[in-house]
């Protein structure tokens, strides 16, 4: 590398040092990457004591902030960690050492000729920016992340988190260093918002950007950054209840799809009834509803089935909204195609669920419906990279390139097509002296 | 739909139709897309005389163009057709109806628990636009791509190929509407500059851009779409030739890689020699070169090796440029180091090729170069979705996101979640009560 770039201590002299060790790191083996993440968890639990006097120090400046008027109580409560939360951070990087490699992997084979041999094989992104907002157990778990799948790692945390943060890091590089295989640019913290937009702009230097934080500061990223970004801005989830509906399953599902967490992106927003059952299941859906706190705004029908319950009427505007609270809208359909319309006309691409006992609508529902995730028979709250099974979760995104739904390690990693021949030229396949066999039978 | 959807005229009411009809395609069969596939192919070759006025109009007004200078010769040539020409149209379509069904593939299953399945599925993207220059045949083969694949199509090609796009797009509306199940929709032809810029500007109703033609019409697109392009930027292609290369493979490979059709984006533009071997690869290859007509722009140490060869001295700008055309520049290099960095810092990552027998510097190369594809003992020419047994080829990407490399029908397919329960709710796993099994035995 030349001199200059080594020094250059922009954040474009960072990238260009991140895309110089991220060559390197395609090149660790699973077995060395593994090694470091446990070799990174033990030290996290090692130097415990040192996070946590970090922490406390950020605690301190918060509480004031707090009694000022200047910060909520709720971000007060997602900067704190505890020696349990630091046991947690160690215990997820763990858990990410131990998935499958998801390099190297052969997605498919082609023989194009005799001795001409296409592999696609996954790789690294190489690149990958992180901005979040206060929690700091963000740091160990993206950076499990991003070391498993071969990518270099540049981050920027909450000014008010800052020396939980560093600390974080700082362990962090201690345990790379002594892998004398593995750069130390592998991680880098930023520190301030300037950094944070010149970073943004970096297309073509960084692969990708992954904003981690409340949905304004999500949509925030996404609207300044030339970088593609991987990440999520609205969940306005449906429960349809079809004809054919099991009413006891539609109503576990419901309660659990509302009311679980109903800050949760993934909750639902809108119950959609179809009108063939709509004078059966109202009063009982509303029953539960109401016993579970939950607020009730309703169509036309649905205010006109119960006019003791003194529904509120819902407006269009309720069918765009993610109330993000105990709230919900619901609404009377003619039929499925009617339902169907609806969420594609007001979802967001997020997670949709039918209730029947229908197979047919149950399929036309799955595939009609434009969304990442689809559910039959289940709680909207299982659209989570936890819960599928992923082992970790980068994030949801409601995009339909690259990852979809909820991404795991995924996300993170692209392929590469290796042909390996002995001194094939295409001239003689354009004359017609050879002819491709493009045999796929290989895997 | 709303009435005012269904007449807004608009590029947005297009859009928004087009948005309508992309979730009744998401629902064909494969069956119906493929007949209706060669339905519209022998429509072509019924109405090829249709055709033939149509692009005797375009070349009439074109060939004036040409004769007052606002046309090139080669503009012209890529607008002209011929009854062959219509022949090779009708059979692409065929060949897409005859590829396998991109649609509707299982790509994993986890049983999360007793009873809770989920499937990663393949589905379409929805609305794809492509925006493209003069070659009215790229019009049936984009169609037949969208089609297979339960795309919408939103089309824009070069004014003075008006007339023939008109028909062509025409052809194709009538063999549809012959199926009732698909909306007539499915294609749209614009017509004007104002109404691309409209149309770029819709990020949330398109779902990717595909820009054909010119690099510079490429780069124009890119720049001003908000919403995601699928395209290339520029091929600056290597071969670098190791210490452990058999020199005529690697003259077989270097000359096929230049001079088989040197205005490709995957032809090379840069040979890098190892310099344990320069001494006598160097005026082999130079001499096997210049019998091709090919200009050779070399760094000190190549100048050096054949003073009576007068080789033009390359500088900086060289490495970083795509000739496009019957010119090398050539550079020594120490070692394998030399060459990747090289390559990483000057390559486009499209393509790069290894010549070696030595298999360790083969496999060194080709994983910590960061190219779309990289290639051992064969020319960069084989980058290509055809030759890649694609069946067809969408484009080529340089981006790491969504599809990398030559892109077939995978560049218009995403994926969707599809999770099969009986009132499984999140609940119950959250208090303990049931334990996700995870279980990717299935498949």
């Amino acid at each position: 590398m030349k001199l200059a770039v080594l020094k250059d201590p922009t954040v474009l002299g960072v990238a260009l040092r991140a895309r110089q060790a991220s060559h390197r790191l395609a090149t660790l083996s699973h077995e060395c990457r593994r090694e470091a993440l446990l070799a990174a968890a033990n030290s996290i639990i090692k130097r415990r004591a040192e996070i946590l006097a970090a922490n406390e120090q950020d605690i301190g400046a918060a509480l004031r902030s707090v009694d000022e008027g200047r910060m909520s109580r709720a971000i007060l409560r997602r900067l704190q960690t505890s020696p349990g939360g630091v046991a947690e951070m160690a215990a997820r990087v763990r858990a990410v050492a131990g998935l499958p490699d998801p390099l190297g992997q052969t997605l498919a084979t082609t023989e194009l000729d005799d001795g001409l041999i296409l592999h696609k094989v996954s790789c690294p992104l190489g690149v990958v920016g992180v901005v979040f907002e206060s929690r700091p157990d963000v740091i160990p778990q993206v950076a499990a992340l991003a070391l498993k799948s071969g990518n270099v790692l540049i981050l920027k945390g909450g000014t008010e988190a800052a020396h939980t943060n560093e600390v974080l890091v700082s362990i962090w590089r201690d345990a790379l260093a002594s892998f004398y295989e593995i750069p130390i640019e592998a991680i880098t913290l930023l520190h301030s918002r300037e950094e944070v937009a010149e970073l943004l702009a970096l297309d073509g230097q960084i692969d990708l950007i992954v904003p981690r934080g409340s949905r304004e500061f999500v949509r925030y990223i996404a609207k300044h950054s030339r970088v593609p970004v991987l990440g999520h801005g609205e969940g306005i989830c449906h429960v349809y209840v079809d004809a054919k509906a099991d009413s006891a399953k539609a109503i576990d599902i419901i309660v659990d799809s509302k009311t679980q967490y109903p800050a949760a992106c993934n909750a639902a927003e809108t119950l959609l009834i179809h009108q063939a059952v709509a004078d059966d299941f109202l009063p009982e859906i509303i029953t539960e509803l109401t016993k579970q706190d939950v607020e009730v705004r309703g169509c036309t029908r649905t205010v006109a089935s119960i006019p003791q319950a003194s529904i509120v009427r819902a407006n269009d505007q309720d069918w765009a909204t993610e109330y993000s609270d105990l709230i919900i809208s619901i609404k009377v359909v003619s039929n499925l195609d009617e339902a169907i319309a609806h969420v594609n006309t007001y979802g967001s691409g997020h997670t949709e669920a039918i209730v029947t006992e229908d197979r047919e609508a149950a399929a036309r529902f799955m595939n009609e419906v434009d969304a990442a995730s689809v559910f039959h028979n289940a709680s909207t709250r299982f659209a989570d990279g936890f819960r599928y099974g992923f082992g970790a979760e980068l994030g949801i995104s409601n995009g339909k390139l690259h990852a979809r739904g909820p991404v795991g390690l995924d996300g993170l990693t692209t392929y590469k097509f290796k042909l390996f021949g002995s001194g094939h030229q295409v001239a003689q396949y354009a004359n017609g002296e050879r002819r491709f066999k493009h045999d796929a039978s290989m895997g």
